[in-house]
């Protein structure tokens, strides 16, 4: 592989100039959001800002996406806050240290993934389970933002219990800064909903309004920052503030861990791995395609790998591609990962020298920024749309937001996974399967139940419309004893492989089994269109050589040998 | 349901004979293995002697196999010991108590599950898998009763641990027990090598012969534990015995259980009785297989369920279907449960009047009894056999049995299931497609890659051989980007659904998707011979909308359709 990624080495000028102002914009998005998911995660605010430079370059040098914008994100942010809790107190010297290594370890794990070429393992979650677990946890962070907006410290296990905690909490309500929170949500609300609007009532280009809407946070950030800086609200009124940001790139390199913690946090960044990877390639994917472009999700490991890597060297965070300012960045005319690359410098100047104008800025307005972002990202469109299509996979959307909002995070996508891979099973454990019968005076035979055809007694033929594997072997074995305890003349079982691309050691154990016991009873099991990489590999084995001669090219050949047996 | 099975309503006078010597039979062999059983998993003996009483009969009531013997099993008793060592001391009372909880949890979930019809769930573990897992717990098992043979303490956190601390406390090695464990263990596996052989020899029938070489362990008790009484070696030389064992039988009821045992225990519950359950539905179909009777999954777990519930009751510990006994139960003649019941009549006349014969049986020869049980149970020729046909399996069985040994049995059945599943989710997501073109003169259509057929320009036409759902819907995506990109002429997808039995959600969406972003680029996706029950909902679908007119009968329909579009 080349070191230099093939968009550098074929960079084209003409590209310039919207890489450039994606970076721009990006940036604009960029550093309120790295502040409220630092805060999120439970983080110091500085975090978020380290986790916004070298994982974008790291990922721009190994990620197959052209407009992917790597860096915080909400629910990471969250499944970061879920794993640290149990361990150390937010903010400590010592949550940043594990927030360190559980970056580090993500990113470990992702590479690792990607050298192993497990992409598939994308497809360990289905779409209604995803989307629930992206809703779930999207009530779950707007509904722990809400004691920012008021002023009080109210935690509780789960949805229902920051809410009791929230109305507990409600008289000690700080009212300065529900008006800056409140006010904030206001405004940021109204911005989403109307400001694109008016500015192109304005005159703007319908997408340069929904460019510049996206630039309300920022401007929230601004205005808050300086009203409570000229009135001294924090001393004054009690309005918590993001405070004293340390100014200056991280320093390099990692702090010590012990074998304790790295029990305490494989399974967490396995599954902060898990969820980063398949968000970040969905988004990336949707991108892709408008372009005509492609994403390898073994390249988007790697990539997601290294950043994860970066972020920890660097004194940050987990991250991965986050939604809203990957779209952001496709629209404002992103064309390579440059516009990222511009980005991370951008934020790298703030870091360097303008982290002072942070510290009036009220974490009130930061919820209220995280709450908006949030709930742009409630899926009830697929929820509905589930359940007019299929109940089972309703159902999953909804038991994994449920479990979510209910259980915590880190179970709610255990039950996602649970979920998925049931249904899969389940599905698979119920193979189709039809007896099927010639049709009169040709060689083609079909289902008995949807066509006029002729059976031949004492043979019982069913063809098996998919591979056959331990999750439906057993279903293959039940329905033809079925069948055999049906029909007392049958002499003979033929089964159809025309479908069946693939025979795993436990269907292969089942059809033996199947081939024995017939056996006992004087039947004798046939097959017929067995695909031939499947009949190579049956060939070596002892049932291949037991069924020596009951192997036939097509049904028809097995249907003139059982003729001939009879007239025997 | 009739609360009275069907095998008691229609008993025919005929079954008794064979019902009673098969009760007979196992009853001999039960009573050395509930006692060691019992050690295994950490108990006290009448712990064990309890679990053979009271859920026989429950599973007799419920469970659908005429010939499984329920009980206390090596595997099941190896989880238990591994799921409360954490959380009381062995032998304790409050260790009983959360065995009793442990056996209740597995029997309300069996219970639920099979209310739920879940009997899928056998399908979530593939047979190399299972493999895999009882060779490695019956290693782990052994290896932890050598430290009995030898009469020292050494346990350690896995097999290796284990070794290393034997090795250490070697010195300390009491003779009398090394002789009384190690004659035991010789003459047991002499009997089950050669003693079969032996009784024919001299007359007996092979049934017979076999039959009496079961009884073997039962001799080696009686005989073991008559030299330690006559000699009083228990004081003499410190030989450890099983010691008073409470007579009478046990009283109904279910001691009080907290909340945080109830969270430590649910997990292992769970794993107990998915474990227990598939060992047992395996054992009872491949029985039920060689007399041409049927298993039903659903009610095996109705059956286990109620056996694990009645052991609580009763103040024993989690029970399944045994291999050893059942396969002996059979083969002596069992015709229905009733065998079973006469088995549990039989055990509780020990139980109410014989315990004292036990208090000098020494521990070193139930360990020998435990050892050769299980040494019965490591399979290398399903390994042979996989590594020969399907390497992926074969490496699955072993990751499995190394997981188990290394990592203890909870963390490698957890493997095993990962395993199965990442395997399912593998192959499932390289489902099998074929471009298709026509046979010349005929409306049929065949793989391009096979058979010379003639194709269409403008048109990619793919046949999907499987089923559309999560796993493998995005597959499906990534090879049809590939065609159109690898074919600048193309303007017509068709996907031929012939094989296509379901599409879930997500492919749904991945489907419309993909029609969306060809209509961006000017270009129509086809659907031919979609099944009546398919189509019907994607009716009711956006996608199923918008694909009005573009759905044909038959890919010969879809190819003139493109035809005339080019004409036009």
């Amino acid at each position: 592989m080349n070191p230099i990624p093939d968009w550098l080495r074929n960079y084209r000028a003409s590209w310039l100039a919207g890489d450039a102002v994606a970076g721009l914009i990006v940036t604009v998005m960029l550093i309120p959001q790295s502040l409220a998911y630092a805060l999120l995660a439970g983080l110091p605010a500085e975090v978020g800002l380290y986790a916004s430079l070298l994982p974008i370059v790291a990922y721009a040098l190994l990620g197959s996406s052209m407009t992917l914008a790597v860096g915080p994100v909400a629910v990471v942010s969250l499944m970061t806050a879920s794993a640290l809790q149990p361990l150390a107190a937010p903010g400590s010297a010592d949550y940043v240290q594990l927030a360190v290594l559980l970056a580090l370890l993500s990113g470990a794990m992702l590479l690792g993934f990607g050298l192993l070429r497990f992409g598939f393992l994308a497809h360990f979650l289905s779409h209604p389970v995803i989307s629930g677990f992206i809703t779930g946890s999207a009530v779950l962070i707007a509904v722990g933002q809400l004691k920012h907006l008021l002023g009080v410290q109210a935690q509780g296990e789960n949805v229902f219990h920051t809410f009791l905690a929230l109305a507990q909490a409600l008289p000690d309500t700080n009212l300065t800064v529900l008006a800056l929170g409140g006010g904030s949500l206001l405004f940021l609300w109204l911005a989403r909903k109307f400001l694109a609007k008016l500015l192109v009532g304005v005159g703007l280009s319908a997408k340069a309004a929904d460019m510049a809407a996206k630039l309300a946070p920022m401007l929230a950030v601004m205005v808050s920052t300086a009203v409570v800086a000229a009135w001294g609200l924090d001393r004054s009124h009690g309005v918590p503030v993001v405070g004293a940001v340390p100014q200056g790139l991280p320093s390099l390199g990692l702090p010590a861990f012990d074998l304790s913690s790295l029990q305490a946090l494989w399974l967490p960044a396995l599954l902060i791995a898990l969820v980063g990877f398949v968000e970040s390639v969905s988004v990336a994917q949707s991108l892709a395609l408008k372009r005509q472009q492609r994403i390898q999700p073994n390249r988007e490991l790697l990539g997601l790998g290294a950043a994860n890597l970066a972020s920890a060297f660097s004194g940050g965070f987990p991250v991965t591609g986050g939604f809203a300012r990957s779209v952001v960045n496709f629209a404002a005319g992103a064309n390579t990962p440059l516009a990222g690359v511009i980005s991370a410098a951008l934020m790298a100047l703030v870091v360097a020298f303008f982290t002072g104008w942070f510290h009036a800025l009220p974490q009130a307005v930061l919820a209220a920024t995280i709450i908006i972002a949030v709930t742009g990202l409630i899926d009830l469109g697929t929820l509905r749309e589930a359940w007019h299509y299929d109940k089972a996979d309703a159902l999953s959307l909804i038991a994994t937001a449920l479990g979510v909002m209910a259980l915590g995070v880190e179970a709610g996508i255990l039950l996602g996974v649970a979920l998925s891979l049931g249904t899969l099973v389940w599905r698979s454990s119920h193979p189709h399967m039809a007896v099927v019968g010639r049709v009169p005076g040709t060689e083609h035979f079909r289902n008995v139940d949807r066509h006029q055809v002729v059976t031949e007694p004492g043979l019982i033929a069913v063809r098996v419309d998919e591979s056959l594997y331990f999750a439906n072997a057993s279903a293959l074995q039940d329905r033809i004893e079925a069948l055999v305890q049906a029909d007392s003349d049958a002499r003979h079982v033929l089964l159809v492989c025309s479908a069946v691309n693939q025979i795993d050691t436990t269907a292969l154990g089942v059809l033996s089994e199947l081939q024995r016991s017939l056996g006992q009873r004087g039947m004798r099991l046939l097959l017929s269109e067995v695909k031939g990489p499947v009949m190579d590999r049956l060939q070596g084995t002892d049932f291949g050589r037991r069924m020596q001669g009951q192997v036939f090219l097509s049904t028809h050949a097995a249907f003139a040998d059982v003729a001939a047996h009879k007239r025997e």
